[in-house]
């Protein structure tokens, strides 16, 4: 049986109850063997239901790859939004705050990040449109703040788009790398981010 | 049918014609459905052979797995090395000049990148084992030169691991957004990340 583990705080608003542990349990399958990898029946059974009351929540496993997806998106988008909002001493703490908050969220919620940034692929056509869009959001936010810096004369960078694309390259690869158990906490990885990304972005404390 | 691409260097040297022609048709299978959506039926078709033709050529389809995930990570390292090895003029530029190759390789072999860094919870343990240990030399290789700046003098970065793993994360993710349509070549790529990665680790020009 599953453990609680630090990335349940993501579903703890979902109703009813068998809805979330159907969502926790397709997350888990889709972070062990993939999406093409796990059926149904192994996601009924990790949440302890039938195939059929299963498919009474949801329609199919794409539709929970997309729930998961979307509510992964939809957090992370809104944390980075509310650090841009942030009052800010400096453009520098600006930029600062969204790589901090960025990373934090991929070192507290790396199944779900991991799930949500590699099975895009797998995602319908319409599906996958929507989760683009929700990403193209999130490069705006990097990518503003990047262009704030600059216009402000505080950055000094060689390229504003790639600039922009390699500091949520950052924070996404912690997904992929981050172990719970590891001797750094999502809060010390989310400052040290915080840190390179002032200086790859040529920012001078 | 299966175009040419730029992937398709990694697998020059395979012989006899029919194991490359699986290697490619795997590589591809794998890309785009996962290994686990795969079966080997769609890796022979593919290929234009039987099943019982694949099984001549490969035990199972975790070796085709294997022996990719394998030769992309061996002439990866080997390029980190023979990057690390070059005169260079300065500490920083032996780092540039790892952050350049590994960039540019991730750009130049998406597919094969993508497949070697995100399939390896399907390899079987003993074949992770030996990627993982593949992957450690590359970490090594990076961490030794941004301990070889810090001790010189000329870079200063906040935690020497974090800032290491901070590096190959940018490369990496190249595999997973780079487009070869996209406005930026691989060489560019590779140029331009050389670029911030000095400014990541504090390094003046």
């Amino acid at each position: 049986m599953r453990r609680s583990g630090p990335d349940d705080s993501l579903w703890r608003d979902v109703r009813p109850p068998s809805s979330q542990r159907l969502l926790l349990a397709a997350l888990e399958s889709f972070a062990e063997r993939g999406f093409h990898g796990t059926t149904t029946r192994d996601i009924a059974r990790r949440a302890r239901m039938s195939p059929a009351a299963l498919y009474t929540h949801y329609p199919s496993k794409t539709a929970l790859l997309f729930e998961i997806s979307q509510a992964t998106h939809e957090a992370m988008l809104h944390e980075l939004l509310v650090a841009f909002a942030q009052p800010a001493v400096s453009l520098g703490e600006r930029l600062a705050n969204l790589v901090r908050v960025q990373a934090r969220f991929h070192a507290t919620h790396p199944t779900a990040a991991r799930v949500a940034n590699f099975e895009l692929r797998s995602l319908e056509p319409e599906q996958r449109l929507k989760i683009i869009g929700l990403r193209k959001e999130m490069e705006h936010v990097f990518r503003e703040a990047v262009r704030l810096g600059i216009e402000g004369g505080v950055f000094s960078v060689g390229d504003l788009d790639a600039t922009s694309v390699a500091l949520i390259s950052l924070g996404v690869d912690v997904s992929r790398w981050f172990v719970p158990s590891g001797r750094l906490t999502p809060a010390r990885i989310g400052d040290l981010y915080a840190e390179m990304a002032l200086r790859l972005v040529g920012c001078q404390p």
